[in-house]
């Protein structure tokens, strides 16, 4: 990449974004303008890439020449376990480890469009002061000690911008929120805000600051609501971000970026403040969050490190179950894992029955398992009433948003919103949602149990990493969410074929939904999305999945 | 008590209840005759106690000569453990102790208008079959084997009427609700169901079948909603049963009657169908349960019977923390104990500050206890939000049951009713209740950490068990099913002394509300009232609630 590096501070985007009103459009350019003037030039991607970037980005950082030899290995060779240990032990300086991700983060945004805000400065002074005590001390901070971690637009951060998925509400946060405070206690290093698509409900992230590219296919989405996440961590310019997920927003994009994606159960892990303002949504389906990163142990160090604090001190909404996670309880022996390869609404589409078949091969060798098939079970029924439950303010309180500052209201924003009704619902029409989902619950409940597994593997999403405005279709997340059952999806090897190699086994669509996501890959290019697997357990069992993954880890090879 | 047995059966009553449309009371009629006609004469307490009952019926089924010195022994001697204790060894028959509850039962129920059902033939029945199983194997069938329990009217038992509240949703359940089948299946013995007040929602037990009275002294009230439960357990008809706690209903009538209530944090034990056509109240408040009985280890028994059965499993609402009750935790030590005198909104009438003060005595004695002053938090805030979190659905809600049958409208309902709309309210104004509520919860917690108490003891209630249709004011229970604290009622050797003996120590009122519980002492005779302490701990720290109860035992003179 010889090329000159660009004059002007460029985001590569392939499909536009609706645009709002000439008023708003002004809005958003000032804040793009503002984002653009603190980047150095010298960071600024090479105008050929910008120009003719290639399909998969994941290289260009390496190649693009910004970064030091340093800052390559930093970036590369390291989770946050063993980057904790190497400041910790003085081998790396919090300082170089901040300015290595800032770096890498702000050449990812340009291939891939996933900061709202980069504090590059602020991260290396806050670094320096991490420096500075381990020096006179002797000791870290915390679990954490130089650990950078990039935060969603939407959770509070002291001094930078949030918004609740809609421009009317951005606002700069006086505080940290509990999650923020107890990370930066543990010695965190923030450094960056990432992209979120309107609403924070999308399966993909489409914002008016632009679109989140998938970095392994930027024709492909990143997908949502914490796209910019899953990009910025896929590229490697981060190794430990956060998610929200009430319908997929932590393992839809954790997926289609190739990385892990952990939705604990609500209730499990602090969120206090994610959302000042309330989302109706809560009124019958609870917002989850959890961590997005490169390893296992990451997840595991998040969890420890947040529940260590005992925030359900603080936040009597969390549940003080202990965390134990990967280190905690063993498996059952043999653990009982149950497959399904689909919901019995929509058949994924090839590569992910692929993964699916690699995986139960890869478990059905070893005794250490006892792999059966999970039959599905009222996956149209629990879909139907989650799109009803996420607005029970009807789709006016979308609209109010919109109209106060001229928003546009994006495509899949008006998908998500295509079974709410237009105004708000009574309390007693909130009521009978509610009725429903228990009943709903509880019947899954006694169906798991007869289906007599521990855990189940399955797809988390119809297909791999879907193409820009398509994420239609939220079966695969949002069913777990409806039940509320801790997920994680993890890597596999299997990746997209080129168009045209693969097709599907069977010829008949279960439903309409399904054949539509046939239509999708008959149309599509898909060519390197990694295909990611979602592993749920049983409600509150998330320590017990974790012990599932720890026992699954080797056969499967994952990182 | 030499009188001649009445020739008619009679329940006694000192005030008299509101009367519906002819038609509505002509069906409550034919309800009640169908009970009577159950009832075989040889039980019916002597006429000159229905014509001329002491004030203080308690010694009533000891003198009446309707019992057995054997059947006056099993009633008067034993707890559940005991009882369960006896029925394995062989010392006592199911039956025995069946017969022996079922007519000291009936004999409650005339004193003190306790029960809506009572079937000891079923009783009698299912017992011998237990006798025989333990004959024939050896075996107990359970923890609970030949255990009697007393059930609230709206949990629903197999072949037998449960209503929420209203006349028009009476029903006779099919199935036993999954509390009841765990209690069955661990050996439990039903024999009678008892009285709820309407709407399930008085802090009385004021029903169109009738008004429950205080055996303790009958011109007052024996508490609600679980008041049949409290007054039959206070007059040994039971040992142990079980209430629902939105707002006090196991702490007040537990407390009005001398008896032990627990209200469990939410979704800490099974309540699935206890209300099967939900409760709109539900959506921000949670109802609890929990067990009424008269010893400290029967509330551990019966914890551990149901959460030993995973009630989890098939109800995912259920949060699986495991019971460790009296016998798990250690309690710290000094176990940190804050006391309060009052609220800051309401001071508690005399004989309640004469308990606290007797309470802080003996545990400010001991080394084993660090005892301060817990400053009351937001009191009239958090019970001003309640009362409108109870009624999302509005007063129309209660009003549409009342007008399909022609139920009357009693006045505590229309007092628990004040500060509802008329009209259900909108989705989004829901939303608003809980995002109080959890700012209140938040802050609560804050105070509660801010104030160094492993637990608290207060008041239950604003004064002893108060005369009929004078229960207004639901602050010291109800507050913390605001905050969802756990929190258990345990009896103390004070009781309310004769009218007039006792004053308050000051004499000014903190608040209107303050003035109305001064000019309620001013008229009642509350002669012969138990006077109960409530003693609570951090939402879902149930399990370090039962330790405390443990380390403060022996001090207390706890039975």
């Amino acid at each position: 990449m010889g090329s000159m590096p660009s004059t002007k501070f460029q985001v590569i985007q392939t499909v536009p974004v609706a645009k709002g009103t000439p008023e708003y459009e002004a809005q958003i350019q000032s804040v793009l303008d503002e984002f653009a003037a603190k980047v150095p030039k010298e960071f600024y991607i090479p105008q050929s890439v910008v120009d003719n970037p290639p399909k998969n980005v994941t290289a260009v950082p390496r190649e693009s020449g910004i970064l030091s030899e340093q800052e390559l290995e930093i970036t590369e060779k390291y989770d946050a376990v063993s980057l904790a240990e190497a400041i910790a032990a003085k081998k790396l300086t919090a300082v170089a480890v901040a300015t290595a991700f800032a770096k890498r983060a702000i050449i990812a945004h340009q291939l891939t469009c996933c900061l709202t805000e980069w504090f590059m400065d602020e991260a290396i002074e806050r670094a320096k002061s991490l420096d500075e005590y381990l020096e006179r001390t002797g000791k870290t901070v915390g679990p954490l000690h130089g650990v950078p971690i990039s935060v969603k637009e939407h959770m509070p951060l002291a001094g930078h911008y949030a918004a609740s998925g809609f421009f009317d509400v951005r606002n700069k946060s006086k505080t940290d929120c509990q999650m923020m405070a107890i990370l930066r206690n543990a010695g965190a290093v923030f450094y960056c805000k990432t992209i979120q698509p309107q609403g924070i409900m999308h399966l993909e992230s489409v914002s008016s600051y632009g679109r989140v590219l998938n970095p392994y296919n930027i024709n492909l989405s990143a997908g949502g609501s914490t796209g910019g996440e899953a990009a910025l961590i896929a590229m490697r310019g981060s190794i430990l971000g956060i998610g929200t997920d009430i319908g997929g927003s932590v393992r839809g994009p954790a997926g289609f970026c190739g990385i892990y994606g952990y939705k604990a159960t609500s209730y499990m892990l602090p969120q206090k403040d994610f959302l000042p303002d309330g989302f109706a949504a809560e009124l019958n389906v609870i917002c989850s969050t959890g961590p997005m990163c490169l390893t296992m142990r990451d997840m595991d160090l998040f969890c420890k490190v947040l529940l260590d604090a005992k925030p359900h001190l603080a936040d009597p909404k969390l549940i003080p179950i202990p965390w134990t996670g990967l280190n905690g309880l063993t498996a059952p022996s043999p653990l009982k894992i149950g497959f399904y390869m689909n919901d019995g609404a929509i058949v994924p589409q090839p590569p992910v029955a692929r993964a699916l078949e690699w995986a139960r091969a890869q478990l059905e060798k070893s005794p250490n398992f006892k792999v059966t098939t999970f039959e599905p079970y009222g996956a149209a029924r629990a879909i139907k009433n989650i799109r009803k439950a996420y607005w029970p303010d009807g789709r006016q309180a979308v609209e109010k948003h919109l109209a106060k500052t001229g928003e546009p209201m994006f495509s899949l924003t008006d998908w998500v919103l295509k079974d709410a009704t237009q105004d708000e619902i009574p309390a007693s029409a909130v009521l009978q949602q509610r009725l429903e989902r228990d009943r709903f619950r509880c019947e899954f409940a006694e169906h798991w149990t007869s289906q007599d597994v521990d855990v189940v593997i399955g797809p988390l999403f119809v297909g791999p990493a879907c193409e820009h405005d398509t994420a239609f279709h939220w079966n695969y997340t949002a069913f777990w969410n409806y039940v509320d059952y801790p997920g994680v999806v993890f890597p596999t090897p299997v990746k997209a074929e080129k168009k045209g190699v693969e097709s599907y086994a069977s010829e008949t669509p279960l439903s309409k939904e399904c054949e539509h996501v046939r239509e999708l890959w008959q149309k599509g290019d898909f060519e390197g999305a990694p295909i990611n697997l979602q592993i749920v357990a049983r409600k509150y069992h998330d320590n017990e999945l974790f012990a599932a993954l720890a026992a699954i880890k080797d056969v499967l090879q994952l990182p």
